[in-house]
């Protein structure tokens, strides 16, 4: 099977790009030793997962707990680490999580008494949520203390550690990642002279990636996008476009107007998620014509204004699209297609997407 | 079961405001002589599809070959009329449209003569699509005679008629439907002088449903978003907040600052999908508390400014959001719960979510 032998729209990985990202960071964490935990929303495939551990991941991230159902069913690892990045709230979901605790070694990330609370009885672990300047989740680092204390005396709870998501940096350079350090730094410091030392201080995000080991006190990191990529981590800076593995390829299906073709993909393919920190409106870049301008999107047509394309399109004709966001291209299909040159190698069903939170 | 026992993100649909929806929508095309022909992409449920036809709808509207599989597959009825609309491109496309053909009858909106062509011996009818102002797809008004001209002659395909999506009148007041009837309904003259009659005249969409009947010439409607409605709906002045019967139910899973909620629902649970023709960026409207600013997401977090918000929000809170667009949150769920009162009645499931092209 080769890539014109794919219907489209279809999640093409080029997999010589993706084994070397996979790589890259496998080395980065191990040369700084650093724990690497990948974060497996980008993916959402057991299949993907395997290969993170087989090249030394520590454990694996996941964004809810329906992905841990999936990843610890299929997985079937007792001793797996798995982290779910947001508070579980709710008898279902404290059940839920309880039959994942059965089969894995689970850690929650949460910010309250309350949702700490909910895990009695469950036998998760807990990581403290801080907000290191995004303005999402977390506590202040100089509430940290304070909660983790709290989370200790909870029957059967265990504190592991301290996790941030550091997404307010786009564009990591040296003073923010100075700044991290510091307060990081800063707050580990007091962990460790209160008593409390941390045996998980979890950091790193696709943008700072390969600054972490500069983080002073950070001893894992999450990423998740750096297995595909897209045009975000290229605008981030962490990223060139030859390291983006995943593109969408969609068919040509209309040509209405001169500098005008509509593809069979739009937000339902793509998701409507624009390009971080750029001012214009646009939805990914045609590798086979990158000056191609793909404007709008409506549920099943994507727009492209072809009136810069280096190379003419033509009706019926299939081309490749990088994403702005891989990770919600990821939860819209429901298969990947591995391709080595024009061979297709590998198809993997992407198990998690959809699921539950 | 209650809303209470559901686990959240849960896209609950009340059952009492969908009928009426249903109903409504079903009068008005019996009392105008309008066929109905609804498109399913909005909930791409075969149970709702069923309903649909159970009310008197003329046949079916489905955006994409995948969509047609599922629809035909399901409900099994060989003299289903089933408008596939988008141009089918590509043999692996044209082989699974001939297989859909086999079970009902398929009919293809197309713009282009290359298109037509690929519909040679699929059994497929053709209706041509003509742009009417949004600037998507469509031949121009002038041009679609020519088009079906051509179509006629290839040999096995069968013209039915013309086919618009008005998609560019958001707001329907009288001077748009006036200008969209002229339009229309001297092409169909034209039509009719060259003794090329047009079996089917297929437009409306959802912000022009009940104009429908004012413009000249057609005799079918496909509406979508209609079934449960959306922000969107409410926005053109269609609907009142009282029509839209569909929410998402998220939990409130952290209060990290004053006046900050953060729900357990995302990009990945109601896409990125801004409300049409606002200059704000908002996600939803909260029903417990509309005052609520629903005014940013990440992918599985949503970020509530709850200072103006008419009650104080719990953690572990469950909360209703009616989305900004319906059609692309279904495609992110695997079922659907229809809920009367507080009793969960139905369960459907989102059967042609993420489907192939």
């Amino acid at each position: 099977m080769t890539i014109a032998d794919l219907d489209t729209p279809a999640v093409v990985v080029d997999l010589d790009i993706f084994e070397r990202n996979l790589t890259r960071v496998a080395d980065y964490a191990a040369h700084h030793n650093l724990r690497l935990r990948p974060h497996t929303k980008t993916h959402k495939s057991p299949d993907v997962a395997r290969m993170q551990l087989a090249l030394g991941a520590a454990g694996l991230t996941v964004a809810k707990v329906g992905e841990a159902e999936v990843m610890s069913a299929a997985l079937a690892q007792p001793d797996l680490d798995l982290l779910v990045a947001f508070p579980i709230f709710g008898a279902l979901k404290v059940k839920r999580l309880r039959a994942v605790a059965e089969r894995c070694n689970v850690t929650v990330a949460l910010d309250s008494l309350e949702a700490a609370r909910q895990l009695e009885g469950t036998g998760a672990a807990v990581l403290v949520e801080v907000d290191v300047g995004l303005g999402r989740v977390g506590v202040t680092p100089d509430e940290a203390l304070e909660l983790a204390r709290q989370v200790q005396r909870i029957p059967g709870v265990r504190f592991r550690g301290l996790t941030f998501y550091p997404g307010h940096i786009r564009q990591p350079d040296e003073a923010a990642i100075a700044k991290l350090s510091q307060v990081v730094g800063g707050m580990v410091e007091r962990f460790r002279a209160a008593g409390l030392p941390c045996e998980i201080v979890s950091g790193g995000s696709t943008p700072t990636l390969f600054h972490s080991h500069e983080v002073e006190g950070v001893n894992e990191i999450r990423p998740g996008t750096y297995v595909f990529n897209d045009l975000n981590t290229v605008a981030s800076g962490e990223c060139t476009l030859n390291d983006c593995a995943a593109s969408v390829l969609v068919t040509v299906a209309s040509m209405p107007r001169t500098h005008t073709a509509i593809v069979d993909g739009g937000s339902k393919t793509f998701s409507s998620d624009r390009l971080s920190g750029s001012e214009g409106v646009t939805f990914g870049r045609v590798v086979e014509a990158p000056g191609t301008r793909f404007h709008k999107m409506n549920e099943e047509h994507g727009f492209l204004d072809t009136e810069k394309s280096e190379r003419r399109l033509e009706l019926g004709q299939k081309i490749r699209v990088i994403p702005n966001h891989v990770c919600v291209v990821m939860n819209l299909h429901e298969f990947v297609y591995g391709v080595r040159g024009e061979a297709v190698e590998k198809i993997w069903k992407v198990e998690a997407r959809g699921r539950l939170q």
